[in-house]
């Protein structure tokens, strides 16, 4: 929303979807003035139409109403953030519609790359990266010939625990798994990074963006967050793209795609920085990573169990049901237990979602 | 050569130009092949000559000799590699004859560089950077638009004494200057990487290669010289191209664009080299760099001086007639003393070239 108020010309909000926080969404309302507004959590109809009566806008609820938001006649581009995997239906329904996607949902491809990319390709639908990692390796490659890729380097911060011993790890507490050293983010998305499986799900995000074999993307880690990928080209030159970490570059990129527009922020300052820092990932202190690899060389629906078994164990492990180091754990006992099935239709891919989430929670339902 | 014999079924030698080394360019005219074969220095026709009587090739020498190779009918490109102000005749004239050029002598285009490149325009003559820095920035633009530059930022190792207090500098030996950390280079580019003004050169070539104005590029310290330059965008992503330092790979680029071929060489192994550093340059420790800049700004023949005053002042810092520290004060001394003329033709250059060795010779008989 920072971006676009800094664009007034050049772009329209039509439609909004929030989940529950009604006093921005009040806020933005009144400041973007959209067409329609979709509301998932609880919310007082009345009181709220009243507050916006004067902005011209419809309220609508439930899943229903999220996809009227998703697919909304008057809108050329969808920025896909839901978080977690109830952003995969409307981001499938937006693709159907014709529109183009700023993709920061990255469990849209997790679960569903093969349906999506097929249905983006035949609805001529561009799918734009707004993850800063996917943006940085779509950036280093304009201009290159996907042909001539060798390698895909992701880079991942590490997250808080990089430096911590692994026989450490079963002391984590939820409040302590949150705290992010570099990236201001959301609760999914940093305790995602806590555990690298924030990473698991890009290394597939990035399989299906840019259509690669898996044996082509690297995971690298970068504690300062400012290299935020690089490719590798056949000829042993690698592009890399660094930035200050602020989440707006990316977002402006996917919206003023294939032009780059002007943003006043301050400079990366590289002396200043001193030093950037690599390190090889280390899989054993986070398995996640490996299972991520594990899954979509599995493939079809693997990937989608993976992903929620996911959010099943990060549920317990902040109810206090599971300590840090189970999720790992209870994710690979999930997997275990799976046998993939076809991918054909988006179905196929929920189906493998509700699966996976009860098939966890009866693993953690024997193993507190 | 090397990357010439790895790629037999792409590329063909059909002249080659040494300087004095016959026993290595014998070797390299029965492996390769050329055509015609030009020699600068001293040499015994007769025994050369039999030498190569099974190669079919013509021996050609002094400075028409030198023009025969580059203007040869056959070639379609004409890898520019000669060290010094002697590589810009050569260079101008391969132009004029219609053949893309690989651009390695940077001095083609600081002394001439308006005349290069609208000579370069008029035959629709490609001119490809060869230096690491150049062809980084090169590869940086690929596929965005030039408008959309905020800035280059050219790195640099720093030399041998990016460490070394100010105070220690009037001590610095001939042979400590030509101690280059990272790369292994010819003597000429070494010296010039010691005091920096090997980057002032390259700043005035970044200018003309890619058409921007001198406030644009600047200058960072960055003494693993694993990051060959960047290019900041007006949104403030950065594009950076890194490599082994291995100037291998900016020649095959320079060969193969716009496509890449793949090349066997260990991969940059980031991990292993752990940090990647970056200092503000320093212009007080190294005036050279500053003397750069100053010489662009006033512009037409002033560029052609400075490189002059500095190839006379290396030669006397050689000789032992002044010390390191002298370098900068004996060329600015010169560039002081001269009132920049119109650059009209290529031989504005020489005679501004020619002007500036006589008045720092001057000014160096005057100093010791």
């Amino acid at each position: 929303m920072d971006i676009i108020s800094r664009y007034k010309e050049l772009y329209e909000v039509v439609a909004l979807a929030a989940g529950s926080n009604i006093t921005l969404l009040l806020k933005q309302v009144k400041q973007f003035r959209p067409k329609i507004v979709s509301v998932q959590g609880p919310i007082d109809k009345a009181t709220f139409r009243q507050e916006i009566q004067s902005c011209n806008c419809e309220l609508v609820t439930g899943q229903e109403g999220l996809l009227q938001a998703a697919k909304y006649p008057e809108a050329d581009l969808v920025v896909s953030a839901i978080s977690g995997a109830s952003g995969l239906i409307p981001t499938y329904e937006a693709v159907v519609s014709g529109k183009d996607i700023a993709l920061a949902n990255k469990e849209t491809l997790v679960m569903a790359g093969k349906i999506i990319k097929q249905k983006a390709q035949e609805k001529g639908v561009q799918i734009l990266p707004i993850d800063s990692e996917h943006s940085a390796i779509f950036q280093c490659l304009m201009g290159n010939d996907h042909q001539e890729i060798k390698r895909l380097l992701l880079t991942a911060s590490g997250g808080p625990f990089f430096f911590t011993r692994r026989e450490e790890f079963c002391n984590i507490s939820y409040q302590k798994a949150l705290e992010h050293p570099t990236w201001s983010m959301g609760e999914k998305v940093s305790l995602d990074s806590a555990t690298l499986m924030n990473k698991a799900l890009e290394v597939i995000e990035a399989k299906w963006l840019f259509d690669l074999p898996i044996e082509k993307i690297e995971v690298i880690i970068h504690p300062e967050s400012i290299v935020h990928s690089m490719v590798e080209f056949c000829d042993g030159n690698i592009l890399a793209l660094l930035s200050v970490p602020d989440m707006r570059l990316p977002i402006l990129y996917a919206l003023s795609y294939p032009t780059r527009i002007p943003l006043d922020l301050p400079s990366l300052d590289l002396p200043r920085m001193k030093s950037l820092n690599f390190y090889a990932s280390d899989t054993k202190k986070f398995p996640c990573l490996q299972l991520g690899y594990q899954a979509i060389r599995q493939g079809e629906t693997m990937p989608a169990v993976l992903n929620a078994a996911n959010e099943v164990a990060l549920k317990a492990f902040k109810q206090g049901l599971i300590g840090f180091s189970d999720i790992p754990i209870i994710i690979e006992k999930t997997l275990n237990c799976h046998q993939p099935a076809p991918l054909r239709e988006i179905e196929d891919a929920l189906w493998a979602d509700r699966w996976a989430r009860k098939q966890t929670r009866d693993i953690i339902g024997r193993f507190v």
